[in-house]
This record gives structure tokens, sequence and C-alpha cells, in this order.
């Protein structure tokens, strides 16, 4: 199955429906269809053939949404950049890739001076934005309005669908393929997993290149509902938009849902339509569920697990584990169960799977799982061992079935031996009341190997010294556990595109010359 | 995507929940795994290899569920046999199959010294009843009890699964060669379309061996929910076991549900836990519709089409089109609209897709459908044109993706030139009070080539003359398309496996010597 079955679905079976609501600009699914194949005829005009590459780099929109089908339309395949890149990796991405086209928005134009001429091998640049194109750039409705709409290329469920790309710096950075299958089989989990359906009303708030938005970009469209959209987000804007659109779902991180939950807008917009929140990264901390449980009611949260390389879902918890009491309290630290069409085992390094309860490498298994590493065999050969993936994530599953990351396995400590989970210590940070954002890292430490340290942003006038929440984790956790050090900033900690913190970077200045072992 | 991991998974995630419920035997997810791999162990001691065929011939029970996961899990294909068949259908069927095994209970066991003696693959007879085993045959519990726990064979997901055979004649018998992954997609469009989850507890009234309730068999499993049993279908039986097992779906045909919404013990049984019924075969008539909703509000109705071929789900139409009113009203007589992961045209005979609102046969598409026909490669090939599937089915589609079904093309009536529907004709029949249930059926003509000819069932103690119901049409629909003559019956019409009026048999009387011209 071809994704773009996914919008013909939508506009067979809900043509009068919103397909994009951007501003004052409402496209039902019956035109969307329309432009699409016609944005397709401009691909195909500009010499974009089955197969190839084709990139974009932007903020999100409905313009977005509709590059997600009018690429694979043409038959070509989408790489979809990191808008958080510096210049010399999203020239990587583009060359690495091979990528014909690239697609680019007012907020990147600033970086074209310094980008093009690092760019082996694109040779169109398609300018993404509502004002006239610059120079030397085609604007994306004279493509779509020069075209011919064209017929769907009707790519086979095998074929390459789009290349993401992990990582973000230059050495470690790889391009996952994923075939139309793949994020076909996403879709059909996700419908089931977060009960989609003509309904939904999706708001484009996490970046849209990254899967854990994409998740729903395919879910959603397959179930006929709508696309709404903020460029990046923003809580207060986040709070408007719901109001203004009449969102029902978003997908957040818990530090998002945390700046949500204490935004002072929030009493005053009418959210009323905004009914589920999809979640991953981390577990939500449980202060943070008991506070958005008590001013968002409505809202049914959904703890995701996945990775790209996984199209990406590959566990789910739904609302009705996300209590704090009752027959199914308890659960809240973990990420959930295995998603509909997909199977994980928890196994030792030889990938046995290890008793319920033991920590062990998280192996997945699904039409979701990618063809490979673009470019990379040898890896892909590592990575996928006998039809099972490795995630490279730890973690234990209980009797039930629920699986409990504990770390990427890269993220754990080792300090005198011992293993220490940095989520397990984040949890015990977070419950003290002056904490708004920590990262728990190791670091180097002659004796032990790697001392916990802690990296800490308090709450605005709040004040906590190192020593008081030292004290504060050593009331809820094992000693050995607690952080030994803490640093306190005052901006944000650094996030990945799909909003983890990015403990590499917060590690590197504590490892220069260093190497951290990796298990 | 394998069948077994359907059950691995309602296992994994709901241990402790309740499998089946057959009387006062009730097992849960981990105790039905733990028997079908010991069954799978006892299969594999009979000798039953990889791809080899195993047959049931049974009512509907417990054993018969776990029959259709430790047939796959020993790696073998099941084939469920039509119950309703004839001793030498039934041969046929094991034969035509090359099945090393049969499945039999109680209810079948009187016809064994006519079938053993035609058999020619069968070597093992396996007694599914809870009384001793006859001699010559394995009793069930043994088969279990003395077996080891075997491992899940893990056929690929293109291995063919089970073989269902369509049509009760030997002559156009044909074997449906469904893969696991089949099966495996319209589980999920099932449980998407019919939002399953593991608080469904599905009622198996309609008959196990056909794809109508197998939809459900592995929909449910896989979400992890419930099944329980009646031997077949029986209207007081149904309601009492509603209540006895606080079912909540199952799966009836329209006459089926006619049956229970008349039925004198309805307004004494407890039937709130009970909130879908998936019907199929044909539309509910209006009236029919208007009493269900009136005596079970709770219950929402879900109309689907498909077929063995398919796995087998083409469309489904929810409850919010079984309305009367407002905006969603006016579908009624329609299927619905493609399943999550279906693609369906109208076409005509060279496979063009028609304009909205014509008349064409159904093709379709997707991961649901079949391998092929069992050892019918001609067939299969002239059945699967370029990847879309000919159902032979008429319909015609609206502007919103409904499909309509007009007819089987081969109930289509064409006299004088004109093509007449039955279903239409039917359905101004069911508009008439006195009328309990009727099949219109094409009957020679030396004049018009074929004349329209109603079978009807009134109700008891009603009365109406063929004048009366004659003119009763006339008022409803084109004079051309009313019947000419009415024949009345006093026994229930002739029910296939799926519970469609069988009409090759009522036309059989009418046309014997003659041939019936085919589209």
């Amino acid at each position: 199955m071809r994704l773009t079955h996914m919008m013909l679905r939508a506009a067979r079976t809900n043509r009068a429906g919103s397909a994009t609501v951007a501003g004052q600009r409402r496209r039902n699914w019956q035109e969307f269809a329309a432009r699409v194949a016609r944005l397709a005829g401009g691909l195909k005009r500009l010499g974009i053939g089955p197969g190839e590459r084709v990139a974009i780099l932007a903020l999100n929109g409905d313009r977005y949404l509709e590059f997600f089908f009018a690429v694979p339309w043409a038959g070509a395949v989408f790489v979809p950049i990191n808008t958080r890149l510096a210049v010399p990796e999203i020239a990587f991405w583009l060359n690495d890739s091979g990528s014909q086209a690239l697609f680019i928005d007012d907020a990147f134009l600033p970086l074209l001076p310094r980008l093009k001429p690092a760019l082996a091998t694109v040779r169109h640049l398609v300018y993404l934005g509502d004002g006239p194109a610059p120079a030397g750039l085609t604007h994306y409705e004279a493509l779509h309005d020069g075209a011919a709409a064209a017929d769907d290329a009707e790519r086979s469920g095998h074929d390459p669908a789009g290349i993401f790309y992990t990582g973000g710096t230059t050495g470690q950075s790889k391009g996952v393929m994923l075939s139309h299958a793949n994020l076909h089989a996403n879709a059909l989990n996700a419908a089931i997993g977060l009960r989609f359906d003509r309904h939904t009303n999706w708001l484009h708030a996490a970046p849209m290149f990254h899967l854990a938005d994409g998740t729903s970009t395919f879910a959603v469209t397959l179930m006929g509902g709508a696309h709404c959209f903020i460029p990046k987000f923003d809580a207060g804007e986040l709070l408007a938009a719901i109001e203004r659109y009449r969102a029902s779902h978003s997908c957040l991180v818990p530090t998002m849902i945390n700046l949500v939950v204490n935004h002072p807008d929030l009493p005053g917009r009418d959210i009323a339509s905004f009914r589920g929140v999809l979640y991953g990264a981390s577990p939500m901390p449980e202060a943070l569920i008991r506070k958005a449980l008590d001013v968002m009611p409505r809202v049914g949260f959904f703890h995701g697990y996945g990775q790209s390389e996984c199209s990406p879902m590959l566990t789910l918890m739904g609302p009705e584990y996300h209590v704090l009491e009752g027959p199914n309290a308890g659960k809240l630290t973990s990420c959930g169960q295995p998603a509909a069409g997909v199977e994980v085992k928890i196994c030792d390094q030889a990938g046995n799977e290890l008793p319920r309860g033991q920590i062990g490498e998280i192996r997945a298994r699904g039409a979701n799982v990618m063809l490979g590493y673009w470019n990379q065999p040898e890896l892909t050969r590592r990575t996928i061992v006998d039809g099972w993936i490795r995630t490279g994530d730890g973690a234990t599953m209980d009797e039930d079935g629920f699986v409990y990351i504990v770390d990427r396995l890269k993220d754990m400590i080792i300090s005198g031996g011992e293993n220490v989970y940095s989520a397990e210590v984040e949890d015990a940070l977070y419950r003290h009341p002056a904490v708004l954002e920590c990262a728990v890292i190791g670091i180097p430490h002659d004796k032990w190997g790697e001392q916990v340290h802690a990296i800490v942003r308090l709450r605005p006038a709040a004040t906590a010294g190192a020593e008081a929440l030292i004290r504060h984790c050593k009331a809820l956790i094992a000693n050995y556990k607690c952080p030994r050090s803490v640093a306190f900033v005052e901006a944000p900690l650094p996030l990945s595109g799909a909003g983890k913190i990015l403990k590499t970077e917060l590690r590197k200045p504590y490892w220069s010359g260093r190497r951290k072992q990796v298990n």
C-alpha cells in the first residue's frame, strides 16, 4: 500500500471535509488532492524522476503537508530536513541523500548564501513562502500553476517513500529509508492506538520534519481528518491555535506540556475541542500528569515510544493508564504496550529474550521497520538482525507487557560499577517545586568512571541550591543514583528536533578529549 | 505479519483478560496461548508439516477459536468447512485441499460413515466434542494433553494461512487462499472500522467457518478482546447469551436481525452490554433499521461488504450513517466507504473506472486481497487483473465515496432488455407489513428473457395475496421492476453459510434444462 492512497482515500471519502486550515487559507480534501496532483506535475516538469530525492527545509504549514503527498505522487522520495541544523549539517544531508531539489521557506532563506556553494546535487530551489520568490528560486505556487495534474506514480509498497535523517552531527548522521508500506503500517497502528477518525483535527505544533509529528501526518490523512498548523512550538500560540482552529489533537513532549499547563493564557482560552495529546521522548513526571489532568481535564494523554527507524511508533499507552488511582494506576513511567502491528521484545546482547523485569535492549519487528539506512548496507545489517531491529534503547517489560524505557543505552551512567538511569534521577529532581527543567548526565570521574551530574533550570523567582536539590533526591532514590554535582543554567536546555533534551550537547564540555564508554 | 502474532499480542498485553468463555469454561489469554502451543505440538506429533492442510467441520465453540491459532502455530493451513454442505461437497473440499486431518464435532459425527470412504487424503480424525472420542478418532483434549508445547512456526506474511471455499456445489467450488498478511491486514482494517479494543466481547453467533464472523475472530484477538459462543444462530439463544456473557458485539445478517428484534424474549433480556452489530449480505431495509433503533437503542450497526477473496472486508458503514434524519441520512442502502487499507473502484468491463453514479463492477486492491485460488492459476489470473480483484458484484459509488451494491451481477434480472436489481425489488416488498422474508429472482420468460418473480414468506397470521403485493410494489418502484408473479412459502428461505438467501437454490426449479444468462 502506498502513501498516496491515504490522501486519495481522504479525497474520496471526505471530499468536502477540511484538509488544511492555515490562517485564512482553508482547503478541503478534494482541493488538496487536486493541488497535490498539479504540484507533482510541477516536480515532473523540473525533471524529478521516480526514486529521486526532494528535500524540504521549512517551518510547519499547509504546504509542508502538500509536499508530503506531492513528492510520492510524482514517484519521488522526500527528505525532511531538521530545522535546527547548522549549514554544514544541512549540506551533508542534502548531498548524502543526493537531493535534486530543495523546498525552502522564509525562515531559512538567510541560510542560502552559505548553503548554496556547499550543495553538490540540488538543481532546483523552490520557495515555499507567501511573498515573491527571491532570484534563482521557483515559487511554489508557480510550480503548481504552471503544471498539469500528474497521474499518481503508484509506487509499490516496497519502494522508498522518504529518508529521515537521525542525529545532527555530520559524522553520526544516517538516513533512515522508509518505504510506502512502512509509513502505511505505522498509520494504521496510529489510527487504532490514537483512535483517529474523520473528526480528528490535528494541530501540527511539533516540527513536521520529525516523525513524532509525522505519525499523525499520515494517520490523520488516512482517516480523512483535518490538519492545522503553527509554524513552530510556542505555548501561547498553541493555546491560541487550539481555540482558533478548534483543534482536537497534537503532539508535544513533556517539556512542552509543562510550558502549556503553566501558561498564563490557559485559563482564558477556550480549548473545549482539544481532547488528545500524543507525547514522547520521556515519560511525564507524575507531578506534571497531576497538573495536566487538573487544568486540562478533557484531554487524554497518549505516551508513544518509537524511533525513526520504526516509522516511528513501537509502543503506546492511552489515557486509561494516565491515572493516579484504580486498577490501571502504576503504569505512569511506562511508554505502554506494543502497537497493534508491532512485536517488541527485551533482549540480551545476543538477541535472546530476557525474563520479564530484566533490563535489556528493545528489539522490534513489524511492517513498520525501515528498509534500511541510506547507502549504509553494513550498518543496516548490524541494526536489523534476523528480521528484528535493534533500537539501542534499554528497557524492561512488566508482566502486563508494558515497556519501561530505562535510558538510551548511551545515556546510561555507569558510576562506581552501578548503572544509573538518568531518567530516574530526573524524575526525582522534577518533583522539587523549584525545578523547571533538568537533565542528568555522566561526567568523567577518575575513581568512579562517571559521576552523576545534574543540569538544572529553576522556575522564575524560585531558589534552590545544589545541596538542597541533592538532599531532595536522597529522600527519593538510592544514594548512588543522586547527583554529586549540580550546574544551574538560565537558558532553556537545548532540544533535538523531536523535543528531546540534547544530552550529547550537554556532555560535550565535560568530555572534550575523553571518550564516554558506550555499552 | 503472521496470524499467530495476534494471539501472542493478546497473551502479552492482556494475559489475565478473558480469551474464551464457553458455558462454564473460561480461559484467559495466557491459558489460551499455552493451549494453542500444545495443540500445535499435538498436530506436529500427528505428522502435520509446514504448509499442510488441516480441516474443521464444527459448530461454533472455544475449540474452534483455538484451532484457528493452533494450525498456523504449527505452520499448517486451516480449511474451515461450511456446516451446511452435503457429504459429497464436504468430501470435495477435503480432497481438493488435500487436507491431512479433519477436526469434527458431535453435530457432524453422523456424517462420518458416509464421508470416510470418500476421503482421499485425510489421515487423522480429531474429535472436538466433550464426550469420549468415538473409535478411530483422536480426542482433541488428548491431542493437547499428549504433546509438549511447540514453538511458533513463525510463518512469513506471504505464506498461506487458510483456504476458505466459496460456493457450495462441487462444480463451482473454489478454494480462496488467504495469506497471513491478508488476514492480518483485514484485522487492522476491522479494528479501525469497528472500533474494537480489549473491552470488546465478541459473540460468535454467525458460523465461524465463514469470514463474515472470521473478520472479528482475528481482529478481536489482535486487540486482546474476548470471545463467547453459541453453537449456531438462534434468536432466543443469542439474546440469552448476550445477557449471560455480557457480550458487546456480534455479526448477524439482516434476516437474523429481523428475527432478533421481533423476538418475544427481547424485552425481558438484559442486553445493556450489547453495543455493536456487524451485518452484511444485504442492506437493512429502512423499516428494520427503524425497528432496531427503537428496540435496541444502545446498539450501533455496522454494514460491511466484502467477499472471502478479500479476507473479507472491502467497505464499511458505521452507526453514524444508520440514521433517518440529519446530515448523515440518506445512506441506508449503501454498504459504506472503503475500509482503511482498501482501494475500491467501480469499473466497466475493461477495468476503466466509471463516473460516479454509474453501475459497474466493484474492483478492489489492498494487502487483504487473496494470494489466489487454490490450484487454479488460470482462474486467479482472470480474477486478479493488474493487481485489482474483480469482485463480480455490481455497484455504484456516490460523490461521497459510498458504495451501493446493486446486485451480484449474476443475480441481476434482465427483463425485456431492462436491468432489474433484485435488491431494489426486495426492499419494496419488505416495506409491506405482511412480508417476513422474500427473495426476487428472474425466471425464464419466452418474450422478455426473464420475468421478475418474488418468493415470499408471510408473517404468522398475516395475509396478503400476490396482487396486493404487486400493487404495493408499483406504488414504490417502476412498473418494469415489479414482480409479475409471486410464490408463497411457509418454511424459511434457504440460507448460505454467510446467511445470504441462496438464490441459486431458489432459481433451480425454474431453470432446470435452461441456462440463465450471466453478464
